[in-house]
Order: C-alpha cells, then sequence, then structure tokens
C-alpha cells in the first residue's frame, strides 16, 4: 500500500507527483530536489512496479518483501538499502513484537518500506516537514536519518519501560509476602535478548553513517547520525545491563524463595516438636502401671497440666530465641 | 556414487559429458562452460580418479574423503576448497545429526562430495536448472553459491523448529503440574552447541566470500553470497540467544521444581502439625489420674471431641491464611 | 545560572569580563588567553545566548542542556563537546546519583555545564588558580583536564567506598548468625553496574586525549590526561572486580544460608525424633492387656521412666556425634 | 639420552653419523641434507653439547632442559625454537599427564627434545621414513610438521575419549537410581582446563606455520601445517564446548540431586503423617471419659479399625493422586 | 631510604659514588657505565633531590610516591617510567599483599623505588652482579630485566601455592565429612582477582618489551625480556582457570553440602517414620473398647511387641533398600 509519496525541494514538500518516473526525472535534473515514497506492507506487485521505475536491486527487493531480515546496511552500485528493526513493547504480556523499515536511498528518491504495527513513518515525514526542514535540505539522506532517529527514539521509550518492569521486579522479588517470579523473570530476559537482536547489529552500520564512511550520504548529515549513535550506543549499554541484572535477580529469587519456603518449613516443625512434649507427658500419665503415686494426688492432674504449659512455654520461648519460630 | 554430471554453457545444462577429461577441455576452450561433478560418499578410488583428471590438491582430496571437518575455505594454487557441515534436526529424540558437503571449485569446474543423509544436492541442482539460470551464468562458483544457500537456510528450518522446542520447553517448565526438565534442557542444549559448531566457523568464509576477497569467485556473484552471509549471521544469533535462554531456562527450572517440591513437604507437614494438637488432647484425657473432673461429666467426651474439631479449624484456618496449606 | 567567568593569562585569573563577546575577541587576539564560563544547569535561554556567542553547534547544546547523555568526546570544526558523567554515593540507602558535566572548547574559550549535585566545579576552579598554575597556562585544555581529573578523583572515592560495602557485605554473609544478604548483594551490584556505565565509556576518550590524538588540544597536556587515563583504568578494573566478586558472593550467600536454614531443620526433626522414643514407651506400658507382668512390679513406673531418660540421653549422644545436633 | 640420530637426504635416511660436527658440515654443504637429532629427557650436560655444536641460543636450551613451557614458538637470528605439550589421559583416574616436545629447528639440522611419557617420537620417525618420504624433502620443516601433527592427533583421541566420559557422565546424572556427580564434573571439567591450556596457546603459532609467516620454513610445508592448524581448531572448539557443557551438566546435577532428595523426604513425611491419623483415633478411643457410648458397642472395637484402615487407605490414594508418594 | 648505590661498568660494579651528579657525568661520558641507585619507601624530598638531578618527570616522581599506582610502563622524553606490582601471600590467612617497584631509566642510570615488605631488591642486586654480569652490560635496561624477573618469579611461587590451596580446597569440599567450604572459596577467588589485577596489566608493557618496540631499550635485551613475558603469560594463564576453578567449585560445594544435609535430614525422618508404627499400634491397644478379645488371651502382650519388632526391621530393612537410611 502506497502510504504517502511527494517531491521536496529544499527542505519543502511541493507536490504530490503523478507519475513516478517523471518526478524522479525532473527531481534528477534540478539536483535539490528528491522524491519520497512510503510504501506499507506492499504486495510484491506493488514493490516490483516502484523498483523497476527506481531501478532497485533485486535482492534487496526481495528482502523488502520478506520481513524477518536483520538490521544492516547494504551498498549497491548506485543505491543504499538499509533494514532497521521496530519494536513495540506490550507491557501487559511482557511481549516485544517486532516488525521492520526497509529503506532504499538512491540519486533523488528515498522508499520506506515499513512492516509490522511499530512506528508509524507518517508522524515522521509530518515532523520533518513542519519542524525539521533544515534536515530535510541534506536530501535522501535526511529520510534514512529521520527514520533512524524515530525507530532509536522508541528503543529509548522501550528502555525506560523495561527499568520500570524491573523495579517492580526487584520490589515483588524482595517483597516481604514475595511469590516465585522466577517466570515473570524469564520472560523478561527473553524478550531483552530479542532486544538485542535488534538493537546490537544496527550498531556497526550506525557508526559506519555517524563516522561518514557511507558513499551516497551527505557529509552534511554526519552529526545527525553521529546524535542517533549515541542514543542506540546509550540503549544497547542499558539492554546489556538489563541481561546482567536479570541473570542476577534470577540467583537472587531463588534464594529468596528457598529461604521462605524453609522458614515455613522450619517453624511447623517447631510447633510439632512443641506439642510432642506434652504427648509425651500425657503417654507416660496415661500408663497403667499399679504403683503411679503422681496418680493418686489430689492436684496431681492440675499440676500435669501446669507442668505441660509450663514446658511448652519455656521451648516456646527457646525456640523464638534460637531464630527457629 | 557418482549422482550426476554435466556441461553448462551460459546458465543452461547442454550435455552429460562421456569423458571427464575431453569435457573440461572443452569446457576450458570455450570459457562460458563449465562442468559440475556431483559425488555422494565416494569410495577412495572413485574420488582419486577424479582428483587426477582434476588435478586437485592431494590434501584436499583427503579431507574431501575422510568426514568431520570443521566448515572452511581454503585456497590452493589454482582451485578453492570449501568445507560446509549439513544438519538434520530429528525432533523425536532431540538429535541434531551432522553430515557434510565438501565443493572443488576450478578453472570450468564445480565438484561437489556429500556425506550424510542431511541435503540432498539434487534438489538444489534442479532448482538453479529450472528457477535460477540467471545465477549459473556466474559459473563454478554459483554452484559454491547454490549449495551454501541451501544448507544455511536447512539451519534456519533448524533455528525455526529449536524456537519451537524451546517454547514447548518455557510452557513445561513453568505448567502448575510441573516435572523436572533438566534433561531436557540438557540434550537440548548439547544440541544447540553442535549446532554452534557447525554454524560459527562458516561465518569468516562466507565473510570473505560475501566481501569478494577470494580469487577465483567471480564478482558478480558477491550480493549472492552476501545473502547467504546475512541468513547465516541470522541464524548464529539465534543460536547463540538459544545458549543463553537454555542457561537462564536451567536456573528458572531448579526454581520451579525445588519450590514446587517445598509446597509439597510443607503442606505435609502442615498436616502432620495439625492432627499432632488432637492426639496431644486425647493424650491429655487418656491419662490415669483418679481425680480428673471432666471424666466424669456427663457430655464430656462430645465436649472434647467439640474441641478438638474447633482446634483443627481453628488451626487449618491459621495455616491457610499463612499461605502454609 | 553562571556560576563564575573569567579571563586566564598565562595561568593567572585577571578578570571578570563584563560583555563575553568582547572578551572573547580580546582573548583571541593575544593568544595566551582564554576565557572560562561555568554554568550550572542552565535554561535554554541562557545557553542559547552563550552558544549564540560562541557559536557553538546546535547538537552539541542540546545535549549540553538534556542531561543523560553518555559519556563522549565529539569533534566539531571548530570546536570540542566533552560530556562526563558525576558520581554521588548515598552509602545509606546504597543508591548512587548520577549527574553529568559538559564542555566546550573552543578557540580561547573553555565553557562547563554541570547537571547534578555531584562535583561542584568551583573547587575545581580555585585549586587550579591556586596550586595548578603551570596547567592552567596550556589554555582551555587545561580546563577539560581539571575536570576530568576531579571527576575521576571522587570516581576513585567512590571505589573506596564500595570496596569499604564490599568489605562489610563479606562479613555479615559468612558471620555466625548471618541473614539472607541477597536483597543488599543485589542492589549494590546493581549500582556497581550503574557505575560501569559511567566509567566505561569514557575510557576511549580518555585514551584519545592521553595519547594527543585530538585536534585542538595543547600536546604538553599529553602527561597530564595520560595521569587521568590511568586512575581512570584502575577505576574500571576495581569494577570489574567488583561485579564479579558480587556474583560469586550472592552463591556464596546462598550457600551459607541454606546451610544454615538446613542446620535448624535438622536439629528440630533430631529432637522429634528423641521425644518420639519415650511416647513410644508410653503408648506400650498404656495398652490394656490383661497380662502385662511389668505392670505389676513395685518399681515397674520409676524403671520404666529411667529407661526413658537413658534411652534419650543415648539418642542424644548418637545425634550428637553424628553432627546432627 | 639420545634416542636416535640420522642424516636424510632427499627424503631418505643415509647414515647415522659418528661426529655431530662433521656430519652438520657435510648436510649444509649439500643443501638437500638435513640432521635429525632425538634427546629423551637429556642431562644439561648432554643438551649443552649439542647446543655448543650447533650453536644453539642459551635461553632456549634453558627452556628445553626445564619442562614446563608454555607452548611457543621463537625466532633466534639463525634457528628456530618451538615447544608443545605432550598429553596422557589416564581415564582410571580422570587424569590428565603433561609432558613436552621441545624443537631446535636451523640451518642443516632440526632436534626434538621430549619429555614425559606420552607420545614417543620414535614412531613418528618410523613413520616418515617409511611412508612419508616426500614430506621429508622439505628439510627440517617437515620433522616439526611430524611432531605437531602427531602430537595434535593424541588431542584429537583425547577429544573422543572426553567426549565418552562425557557420554557415561550425562547418563549417571540422569539415570533414575542417580548418585551426586559433583565430584566426577568437576574433575573432568579441570582436565579440561589443563587440556585448554596446552591446546589454546599452540594455536597462534600454528596459523603462523600454516599462513606461511615464519622464515626458516619452507613455503611448501605451508599445505601441511595448515591441516596441522586444522586439527588443532577442531580440538579447541571440542574443548571449549566441552568446559561449557560441563557447566551446564555441573547445574543440571545439582537439579537432579536435590530433586531426588526431596522426593525421599516428601514421601517420607507423607507415611508419617498417613499413620498419624489412626494414633489420634486410637488417643481417643483411649480416653477415659465414663460416658463414651462408642466403648460399649458389641462392634466398636473392629468398627474402629475399619475406620482407620479407611481412612489410611483414602488419604493414600489422596496422597498417590496429588503426586506426594 | 637509599639502600643501595653503585656505578658499574662492562657488567662489574666498580664504586660507590659519593656525588650523583659528577658520578653520572662521568657515566654518561664512557658510555659503557651506569649508575643503579635503589630506594625503599623514600621520603618525598629523598626522591626529590634524586629527580632534580637526574631531572626525572615530576608526574611520574609523583607515581612513584604514592604507591597504589596500576603495572605500566611510560615514556618521557628522555626518561621510561615503569611500575610493577610486587605481591606477597600470606598463607595463615588467604591474604595477599601487594607493594609495588617503580623504576626510573635513563642515559646512564636506573632508579628503583620499592614500595611494601615483598620482593626485596637486594638480591636481585647480588644475583645479577655475582651471576649475571653478561646481562648487567646491557646498561641500565639489565635493571628493569633483573627486576622484572624477579618479580614475575614470585609470581610464579604464588601461583603453585595457591595451586596447592585449591588442592586442598578440593579435598575438603568431596571429603566424606565435609563441612561447608564456601567462605574459604571465596576468600581464595577474592585474592586470585587481586592477582589478576596485578599481572593482567602488566602483560601489554612486557609485551612491548619483549618486541621491542621500546625507545631507550637495548635491542640485546629482547630475549631476556621474552623469557620475563613468556613466564607471565604462564601465570596470567594459570589466574584465570583458577579464577574459572574457584566458579565451579564453589557450585560443587553447593552441590555437596546440600546433599549430605538432605541426607542427615532424610534419616533422622524415616527413624521418626519408624518409630510411629509401633506408637500407633500401642495406641490402639490402649483404647478402652468393652470387647477387645486380643486384650484377654494370655499372650497378647507378648505377640503385640512382636509384631512390633518386625514391623520395625521390616521397615527399617525397607527404608535401607530404598536408600532412606
Amino acid at each position: 500500500m502506497i502510504v504517502d509519496c511527494a517531491l521536496y525541494r529544499a527542505g519543502a514538500r511541493i507536490e504530490r507527483p503523478q507519475d513516478l518516473s517523471e518526478a524522479l526525472d525532473a527531481a534528477r535534473a534540478r539536483g535539490d530536489t528528491f522524491l519520497w515514497l512510503g510504501l506499507y506492507q506492499p504486495t510484491p506487485e506493488e514493490l516490483d512496479l516502484v523498483a523497476r521505475e527506481l531501478k532497485l536491486h533485486p535482492l534487496a527487493v526481495e528482502d523488502a518483501i520478506k520481513a524477518h531480515q536483520r538490521p544492516k546496511l547494504e551498498q549497491y552500485e548506485d543505491s543504499l538499502f538499509c533494514v532497521v528493526k521496530t519494536l513495540l513493547y506490550r507491557k501487559e504480556n511482557t511481549q516485544l513484537e517486532t516488525g521492520e523499515v526497509a529503506l532504499f536511498l538512491g540519486d533523488g528518491f528515498a522508499v520506506t518500506v515499513r512492516h509490522g504495527e511499530a512506528n508509524p513513518l507518517h508522524d515522521v515525514r509530518l515532523r520533518m516537514e513542519q519542524q525539521e526542514r533544515d534536515v530535510l535540505r541534506h536530501g535522501p539522506a535526511s529520510v534514512l536519518y529521520a527514520v533512524c532517529d524515530a525507530i532509536v527514539d522508541t528503543y529509548g521509550e522501550i528502555v525506560a519501560e523495561i527499568e520500570q518492569d524491573l523495579e517492580e521486579l526487584e520490589a515483588a522479588v524482595f517483597a516481604p509476602h514475595r511469590k516465585n517470579q522466577a517466570e515473570r523473570i524469564y520472560l523478561l530476559k527473553r524478550e531483552v535478548l530479542e532486544f538485542r537482536r535488534a538493537a546490537v547489529p544496527l550498531l556497526s552500520p550506525m557508526r559506519q553513517l555517524a563516522e561518514g564512511h557511507v558513499p551516497g550520504v551527505a557529509k552534511g548529515t554526519r552529526p545527525f547520525f553521529r546524535d542517533v549513535n549515541d542514543h542506540l550506543q546509550r540503549v544497547v549499554e542499558a539492554v546489556e545491563s538489563f541481561d546482567r541484572l536479570l541473570g542476577d535477580i534470577l540467583s537472587a529469587n531463588l534464594a529468596q524463595v528457598s529461604v521462605r519456603q524453609n522458614d515455613d518449613l522450619r517453624k511447623i516443625s517447631a510447633w510439632v516438636a512443641i506439642i510432642a512434649v506434652p504427648t509425651m507427658v500425657a503417654g507416660i500419665y496415661g500408663m497403667n502401671f499399679e504403683h503411679m503415686p503422681e496418680l493418686k494426688l489430689q492436684y496431681g492432674y492440675p499440676l500435669v497440666l501446669l507442668l505441660m504449659l509450663t514446658v511448652c512455654a519455656a521451648l516456646y520461648r527457646w525456640f523464638k530465641r534460637s531464630g527457629w519460630l
């Protein structure tokens, strides 16, 4: 589906072209103009049409149709192909949904192909048109910047959400009335690894862009990509430290849970031990010996009851002091 | 065993040659023609025959006869030798069977030597002949591409199967009526390490091919190898994250199992503690003191039974609230 | 908020300029003079004013307003931008507070922008003016050195404090009357990871400065930056070893706690076992058989009591020797 | 002790020289001849004699006398010094014995100095003389190849033996009547680390030889060293994966053992709980109340016995269904 | 404190100079002479005096006064500054004490500054003067070699001692009457990390020296530094493997201890279960039913006692076979 298509000249949107091929020729003739074509989950036919007009490389086009690529930046003879993973964090079930945006940059054009629900690019386009016209002047590479910037920003938001989840987990693990959090910890860790697989392979392309080593990307955009690279590095460092913390919290959870459970078991056993003592005393005075002088005492019964109570109280106090109760 | 042998000219299969040596001379004379010879677990004699005709290096030939090589790409003076591990995943017993394909590429010829059951190359040849003639035009290197592509594709399928196994394992570990899954987790981890040993050493040869640094491989095949390299990298990233997840799930499993077992033990102990109380009371009224006024009461017995029941009920409620039952 | 602003010539403070722009022109004209402007959590307007006078790059200015950057060193055409994290360790709640200092260095000026409570730069300025005039002679880069040196020194102090915390933790974990320290260990580990994220990314900029590879930084300052780099490396090595030790102590804590708890449980169970024996004996002599000769013995009762005592004493001694009590 | 000493010309053994110095001069004069001297745990005096004749570097000689060097390849002005660790695996007590072979290669001579029981070099020499004369043609470097090849082959055999040990361990850990295998696992892991320390440092010298970067080693031997390098890499990969698997199996063993033990404890506790119920019932009917109508029933006693049996059977069934028995 | 000061010419000690400055001039004039000055924990004043005479760099001097530097090798314009950590292992309390030696090397002089108790350099000097005159000929760099060699030798001795400690630990962990060794393991691991921090940063300077890349160090000393580098690498490999083994033994210890404790608990519980059975039987025959025919049997009592014994014996045998006792 073609979402939007427009020509940009010197940072300003000028028109929605009728014919792709003519528009491209016009853009190329002037030099300060480029075409930005936005597609959303296009059918192979739709993309083929565009690819033929813009002479995109067939392997890149194939990658743009099939989602599930890894993040990458590839240079073809006369164009650049870039894949970035988009992420959507569903907090209610600790689920990270991945989509992706594929970009083609070439002489006078930028094509964005989006898969999945995350990161609608319409907002990105609007923000560029309205607030960042200076950036748009840098040509097609500014589209690459805008898209990467928007996606890495959502990475940053997900980092914040996971940070919050992690804090909740910590509170739950160390709460006095704690439950076994192993499942929640594991699920979060799995999503963090998923996050890692989306973010880490993007580091190398982004560094290349930030260092200005990519032909076809205007030198003037370097500081912008450096900015994105910076954010991405912060994201990756955060993800790495989540990974390590979740490993540690899994150990801490095991310690907490087993401590709690042993506490319970110890307390129950201690009560059983306390009750065993009067039971034994009662057993003794239940014996049928003919000569048991205590049995004939007027106050034998209440005295024995008192004895039982005293022993139980003493045991209780002792166990309390030993930390067994 | 010679499986198939054919001459290819400009992407099309032209004939099955009678004589290897003549066919090779003819192929070399024309330049746009090459010979593709496919062997399956050849005897040393069969391979020696071929090696003498094509002047293959003896050490490479030895490696192609003995299976159990590690994946590698070696350059000899006038030929290229490549070993790739093939994998077959038997889900029913979580077993990964490895085989291997050895390839010789030289001026005007490509020889494939397959060991093990996985990845029959006949299908690869058919697909090339029918669907990918454009690729076949690139000469012997296209055979290397076709084989690597097919094998790395099966890697991708195994990744998907292991992913499914892992999800089943997760469900089993966190199920309410769980059993100890340590053995299943360990076995899967062992196979993942086996997978790793097949896939990781292939990264370096594939990157060399993708970057076009290998003499004797036509430059035009670079984008194809880049594609395979890309898939291989995704496979390796998936395998690495399986490795880490399996480590975590082993910990989570231990937590789950020990929690479950302690739950059971605590419940049993709590029941023992509840029963101990009426036993003690019964013991008390079983004592043989002469002066025990309660024993003479008309309703002493039912009252004591009621007392026992009340105490047990109170204990039950208390234990329930404490989370001990 | 502008904290301080002064011109320095040949290592000595000469005046507080009225007008930034004039002062800068004067400084540039002489060559051995530079302006040091210190800001504390400036409003965007304040910083914009300064940025316009000194022609700072807008992206760098944006980074200096928003805190939460990662440590970095960026070269713009005619200026240098550096971000360093400041740390403040609150021992009472094992909390590491992070702030940051952003620095702009250019021809004839140095601007420091501080966020957060840690590391007031006023003291740094005073110390430079009073004790390190020789360093101040090296121009704006000496300000970068002074700030980095002061911040890395506080890193070193925090390392010492964490070392002390770690020793307390060790003492607590291995104390005879120990409690579960998992929470304290985990919290300390989290802060160590936070520390890591502040210190490790600074390694690369500091090495660049120490090796003299940064244009606009006088060669004469190299030994000073080498000194800071050295301290930073020691800090990072210490942090890495804290990280590893905390992982080990988490395991050791689990071992200690579970050993302690099992000790308790075993002792309680042993007491229950001891008491069960006289209870059984009492039960036997409570049986109502008509022919039980012992019951008629004159000293049957005291003999049985003696038997019970003897058996209990023997069991106690046996359990003691087995290490069960 | 001098084990053997011979001159080789064009791949064939020609004579056992009487005088080392003369033989060496003769060998150097012809060019296609070299001397191979084999020593076994020589005394310092023996080695000094040889060293003086062949002008070996004193530091290398010292290293060759003292065993316990790390694997290395050192270039002296006119000679090459190489140390390789030999390994002998004693399966009966999971013990890895290390020895070492030191080699001196120079113009017209090769000296091998063996320490320890493993890898007698006499067989290596015989195999070279009988089967690999083509290799021997390459001069002294062929001795280095032959020794490294033989030693790395024993590495491969030890890998196979450890693989078998590991499978036995896995079977033992996951067997139904399992015992704690922690000690066996740990001991095997220690030997694997020992193996690692012998094999990993050899990687770098072997790669240098395989890439032909070592002066004094004939280019023609490159494919041979590439072969050894290949085997060594497979050994190292296997060792690394043993290391990881042993870590995992240590965790799995802990899980298995603690599960087994908790099973036992739970079953015993469940039986105690079952027995506690008829004991309580008996206690109730052992009370001495005057008015207990059941006591006077004709069939009270058998009815109560029946009640006890029924309750026990019901509990047994319930516990069985709960998985407690 | 100045420990010793002497001039060396062509490997021989010639005199103890009265005046530092004159001696240095004399040494420089001849070329084959150098001054070796040894200091032990000098006061700042003492070192300043020396520094002024020899024109040492103030930052290096500051580092030499304050101990607690990390190992490093720094090149100043006309001198070399090196810091090496010395270690002293106190086996009785598993404590590693660190000191350090700082060295200044320049044209015609070598200054050693020692802190801490370990590695007195007097012995090093004596050994050089008496046994290694050939090495001393190489000028000031020979002092650097001698000091590094002596220190790395003590590293090697500590490796041997830790190896022995580790073996004792292993024996203790796997002994039949084992105690919890977590504390000892942890303490040893902490010292191993301390060792690591002393040894690992020395690798890079030592490799530079071994490769002859350091100006001011005579080429002829390369083999000597290569020897030290070799020993250092062996030390570091040993330390790394201690680190890993200690992690594994911590896990093994947890397994051993928890197995032992569960064994005890299971045995106690089994005894309780056995005793519960005769108690129940006694309870039954203690019931007060009017019609209990067994009670009137002549041999009822001994028969019941026999029954109890038989049941207990049967249970004992069963538990023994199940491995519960």
